[in-house]
């Protein structure tokens, strides 16, 4: 570990702002010293991205996967020494480490098996008809291109599966779009571990100099910088929606706006109805009280938004979550500084008149830790404040007591955009709300059926985005295959010579990948 | 023609701004007065697709196709009275009317079939596994939603095709979304038929009122209320650099951002490599002088840029083109203050120092006519000079001379985005000049070997936009079927019951469309 940025391949360490990081496990800082990176550290790592984009803009899908392949070889490589590193930056527990470093590895391979196939590039051919009247008909033919250059945030919460080579890293390579990580100051030894692996797998497979590089950075500034940088071409950010619209609305005010995909914040609405409540109220208790802790409340999809019809099933289920989750161990979170926002978010919120705390985790915890607490509040008094509506990032859940479905309804369709929606109905019993349903739709990117929000499943069918301020721009999902279209543009070229087109659009169908030919899917030549 | 608003389906006029539309061919106004929309009316155009969306949204695609071709069928029933009233209001002969007619149905239709189909919304299926470890893994289903009601801006140089049932329009309706049409007040009285036609098919169709709304506006106010209005999701332009900025620049600064995809300016740089200027300076002489002034210069594709190497070759191409320029008859541009900006930006170019005026149309023209002009420059005063690379939107070009294939390849590394690059070249001579191509990729949404960039074809296979300023996100397409995409947004459901999933994910696959089935496409039910 040496602290230093990744400008490309060189190792650099020019500038003289210094930070650690730290261990809120034993509340104490980690040993090495990493260096912010420079404005002309900056600029070289953007410059060498330029260049790159020019020759692996254009590799072909096999080499790009090799490239991510053996990435995922070597972050295995790096053994327990990122394991143990990710546990001290983090505070988090190995199996978790272990368990993200899987889903890591999965990401890497899994764009790698995409790209590898070629199909994804929607290649489309439509062959021309010289003899057409009025207008003799031209050949055209279409596939996606990548943007350029992409800076990546790296997330507090996913130090490997958001971070340095995490889904967003790992679809803007596939793309075939050189990325610049903007490591995160909580946990820059684990993401200058994972930026080794990146190094030595694109010297291995002979990427050129510049398809990735890391920034340290303690501030806001190394961020800013790079968000504005004529080279710079989009930005994938995973973390607070004041941080997140921060980048969006920089990128927004260049000379050449560039995309922002931001994944911000969520409260994640769960609506129970009347009957469910009735017939499994308790194990719901259970289930809820293990889904708002996981992970000390720290994923984007923790519920913290539970929504019912006032009743006795109600009452009884406030009263046997509160008692569940003060079951449940509190646990480290990632950085006193979060620790810090959770308790001052808290406070704000319990401090709202007419809430009332039903179950606070009172015994004494280590330094870092952090104590669970589940609120109740009427559905007006929700409706009236808006206070209310906004995430405590942390271990902390609110139930909100409607009067009826349509109060229930109205709440669901003034909340903010999410990431997710949850519905816990008895057989037959949603039916019966097909408005209410509608409702929460719309305002989230996913919905689910008698589950929970937290645990976002890797496949070509999720999304993970929704409604602003759930995400920057629904039209994307960052999680998932599909996230490569975040990082890429339609291009087409009319009456281009056979030889010159690229592979995935010659006549001959050389990677046999499936096109649209004349508005028909086929693997077929022309 | 009644001149008032279509607030849903009713006629509404209750603002006291009016306006009337220029016939330029006369140079005389036309006869009706057009009320722009008032504030009230704006907003209750906006609640009315608000709540149209609720049930337009979520309708089958054979309902919403029956809608579309309904609209066609409509338009084509205005007979005469749209064909004279286009032409009143825009100067454009009669032929170009009936064609821009006939892409308008084109496209209305291609959509129509689009959704019928229904394989668009792209449908991914991923299965459980109960009994997956650790966890088990829960169902998905993905497919794209339409994300709300669509603000859409007339363009003037199509009062068809690009405005109130045009491009943008047709693939908002056919994605699922109501649409509030902003009327350009060049051609009020066309948007107004066309609107009337709309508004009977969405009569006959059973849409929701509010499906459609369309309101006049003399200035800029109107557009600005809508972009602003929360209740708008994202926004459709065609026009200029500075009109479309000034909307994304709203559109980004609201509390919650929207998409705003609009197509700006281009100067459609054509590179003539050596051998092809050697081979066949004269007709492309003939062919590109016609390509500059088509359509009186008034298309995004107009050619205003051509780039050569300085040889002999080069000045007789010069002299041809000026030559066959000048054998053009002027003709009439849209309206008299068009006329006035070409006339202004043209005199603010030409006046630049080092730039030779060698082609200039002297004759006396009728009122509102534009004369063609054509200018030269070296390359090295080109690159100096960033005036010279702004569109002159109208009959007008500009060849720059380059010292040789690194300066030309620099100049168009240097361009801003452009919706087309084109390339001239002799057999096997592309083949030499690899790094130019990739330069002029870079550039440009669509490359076209040895034509002209004017004659958009629509197909899946086009892309018109390209990055910034050709359009503000280069990620979309603004033709061809393709564009549906800019108006909707992936959405996910998790372990949901078959019986309330939409047709489109069902388990029995009652549409019969094609879609992913745990990574592999099929037509077929689980």
């Amino acid at each position: 570990m040496t602290g230093k940025n990744y400008i490309g391949s060189s190792l650099s360490a020019m500038g003289r702002t210094t930070y650690k990081t730290f261990n809120p496990q034993l509340n104490l800082e980690n040993p090495t010293t990493f260096t912010e990176a420079t404005a002309e550290e900056i600029n070289e790592a953007v410059q060498l991205a330029s260049s790159a984009y020019k020759v692996f803009g254009t590799m072909s899908g096999a080499i790009k996967a090799l490239f991510l392949n053996t990435i995922a070889d070597e972050i295995l490589a790096l053994g327990d020494t990122l394991i143990e590193t990710f546990c001290s930056e983090s505070g988090l527990p190995e199996g978790r480490a272990i368990g993200e470093r899987g889903r890591t590895l999965g990401q890497l391979r899994s764009f790698a098996e995409l790209i590898e196939e070629g199909s994804w590039v929607e290649a489309s051919i439509d062959t021309a008809d010289p003899s057409r009247t009025p207008l003799p008909k031209p050949d055209l033919r279409k596939m996606m291109i990548p943007l350029g250059p992409v800076v990546v945030f790296g997330a507090s919460n996913f130090p490997l599966a958001y971070s340095t080579a995490g889904g967003d890293t790992a679809a803007a390579l596939a793309a075939g779009c050189p990325v610049i990580v903007k490591s995160h100051p909580m946990h820059s030894g684990t993401g200058e571990l994972i930026a080794s692996a990146i190094i030595k797998a694109a010297i291995a497979t002979a990427m050129p100099n510049g398809v990735f590089s890391n920034l340290n950075s303690r501030g806001i500034e190394v961020g800013q910088q790079l968000v504005n940088h004529p080279g710079v071409k989009a930005v994938g950010f995973t973390g607070s929606i004041r941080g997140g619209r921060a980048l969006f609305d920089l990128a927004a005010k260049r000379e050449e706006p560039i995309p922002v995909f931001a994944e911000m914040g969520s409260i994640n609405p769960v609506v129970i109805l009347p009957k469910a409540l009735q017939n499994k109220g308790e194990s719901l208790a259970r289930t809820y009280a293990n889904s708002i802790t996981l992970g000390t409340g720290q994923f984007c999809t923790n519920p913290g938004l539970l929504l019912g019809i006032k009743n006795e099933a109600l009452t009884g289920f406030i009263s046997d979550l509160a008692h569940e989750i003060v079951k449940i161990e509190p646990s480290c979170m990632l950085h006193p500084n979060i620790v810090g926002a959770y308790e001052s978010n808290k406070q704000k919120v319990v401090a709202q008149p007419g809430l009332t705390v039903v179950a606070n985790y009172e015994m004494a915890v280590q330094a870092n830790y952090a104590r669970q607490v589940v609120t109740t509040v009427e559905g007006k008094t929700f409706l009236e404040n808006s206070t209310l509506h906004q995430e405590v990032f942390g271990p902390f859940s609110m139930v909100v007591q409607c009067d009826d479905a349509d109060q229930l309804e109205n709440i669901i369709s003034k909340l903010e955009g999410q990431l997710t929606g949850t519905l816990i109905a008895d057989a037959g019993e949603a039916k019966e709300y097909p408005e209410l349903i509608k409702a929460l739709q719309n305002r989230v990117g996913r919905i689910i059926f008698n589950g929970v929000p937290t645990g976002v499943e890797v496949c070509a069918s999720m999304v993970h985005g929704g409604p602003y301020p759930a995400s920057t721009d629904s039209r994307f999902t960052a999680v998932g295959i599909n996230s490569i279209k975040r990082w890429v543009r339609p291009f087409s070229y009319q009456d281009w010579p056979n030889e010159l087109l690229p592979d995935e659009l010659k006549n001959e169908n050389p990677l046999g990948i499936s096109r649209w030919l004349n508005n028909k899917q086929t693997n077929s030549k022309i």
